[in-house]
């Protein structure tokens, strides 16, 4: 795959993810619930994780409908997580993706709510109405196996949990190790749970299985170590959210903790390491998992 | 069932759905994180929600491994939402189950994350560990179909929806259409998740199904109804929360609405119906629920 034919490919791709959200997220739910969730998730980002998803699948020939539904699951919690986090009781942020915050747009209630709903609304995607389980493109053994991959990632040992040390970690120094744990479950565990929803979806058998998480893995942390080296280095027109944010709050960062020229050679390390384990995967197709690995490290924004 | 058969009942149920509890709830979840959401949760309430998980299974001679399961993750719903509802930003209550709210002992942005980590919890108490399926107590069918409830119960379309609803309300008052509309989302949704979670567990036919969603849509409704009547007439010491609250806020209730006297027989005539839905159920162990019922109308707290 050429890079011409990569920038297609997530074209199409994103085009497929923007369509499902647009359908699966409610504009009618009650009393501009739907609106703020819409506000939170439509037409944003780079659909990073559902690109993992999808292409992780698709290196397994996997059921491509399942995936979508990862795709839209894992961004789901994602986005709901960007809007919690942004709220003022946390990292009390205005900017996101180039627009004011959920929390300025609709008030705190508003947004608290929206997250909450949104957060549901992923298990909601990944599971069959109720009584309409006989005719749902996804087998019951899937939907359950997806469920479990997704709330692990997402919950105390993943994601809230790096959250919880994050707060706490204000002002404290870290070593590297206690800010890889952070980040592994912090922004990692969902990043790595985008890849195993995709390899899930196919049939990847065990060898395949631990190379796509041994790249989940390393281009998790290498996401946030790029994470770290734009916040230090760009304008917040470039980012779409407020630069220098982590140091302003006096939050230890991998430029803090490694410095700036030892951060950017980690991060080419992890690159490299996510393309060994593709190497050794054993599947055919995962040419766009590696020019994603690519995107993670090169990307501006 | 006698009553006193039912107490001790209720006790056994309690006890078994505290120490399952005490086993998913981690203490060792970083940062705090553990200790707010073990606060949270752990020796608060009547566990009403798992014991109609409970009483619905074994109306359904259902797998009791699963339900316990359902139970739980029910239970961690029910808590998050009152985490979140307490917030400032939200109801800013500062008492419940008579003792401070979670966001006033660890912080309002410990409480957010507690809350959504036991909303996470539960879907991962639901599901099986990746690698582990094999030897798990719950078939993956039932694991997807137990999410699919929980999920589509608690989200826009339910409980966050109702929420959003009553957020809105304050200040206006609602037709006793919109007040039944609000409460089926808000309460109702959640109390009848945990019947259907409960036959889902057991093979219930189509017309138990049915009797049962019955049973579980009235007794929800009434619910509600009783709280109203209670937040009017008892004193905080008793509710173990800020009594009157919702006069405060000038929110509607069935009593606002209706009038207390024409609430109380509203409570009564939905004590009727769900005790005509179990009739019609067919199903012969259904006392547990027939006296839930009677303690949804008749509790003082």
């Amino acid at each position: 795959m050429n890079l011409p034919d990569f920038d297609r490919w997530m074209q199409q791709q994103q085009a497929l993810v923007e369509a499902a959200l647009q359908t699966w997220v409610p504009a009618d739910a009650p009393a501009g619930l739907g609106a703020a969730m819409r506000y939170g998730v439509l037409d944003g980002g780079k659909r990073l994780r559902p690109l993992l998803v999808l292409a992780a699948c698709e290196a397994c020939h996997g059921l491509s409908a399942a995936a979508l539904r990862a795709a839209v699951a894992v961004e789901l919690i994602h986005a709901y997580s960007l809007i919690h986090d942004d709220m003022p009781c946390m990292d009390n942020d205005v900017l996101r993706r180039g627009k004011p915050t959920v929390h300025v747009q609709f008030g705190q209630a508003q947004a608290m709510l929206a997250g909450d709903a949104m957060h549901t609304l992923a298990f909601e995607v990944l599971t069959a109405e109720p009584g309409a389980e006989a005719a749902f493109d996804t087998p019951a053994a899937l939907q359950a196996r997806l469920c479990a991959l997704l709330a692990r990632a997402s919950g105390h040992d993943g994601m809230a949990g790096g959250q919880a040390i994050d707060l706490a970690s204000v002002g404290r120094p870290l070593t590297e190790a206690q800010l890889r744990d952070m980040h592994r479950r912090k922004t990692g565990a969902l990043l790595l749970a985008s890849v195993q929803m995709g390899a899930a979806c196919g049939q990847a058998g065990p060898q395949a299985w631990q190379a796509l998480t041994d790249y989940g893995a390393a281009i998790g942390i290498a996401f946030q170590v790029v994470d770290d080296i734009l916040d230090s280095t760009q304008e917040s027109c470039t980012l779409g959210k407020t630069a220098g944010k982590d140091l302003d709050n006096n939050k230890p960062t991998y430029v803090t903790t490694l410095g700036l020229d030892a951060a950017r050679r980690h991060a080419q390390a992890l690159r490299e390491q996510a393309h060994a384990a593709l190497a050794r995967s054993g599947l055919r197709a995962a040419a766009a998992l590696a020019l994603l690995a690519d995107l993670v490290v090169e990307r501006d924004h």
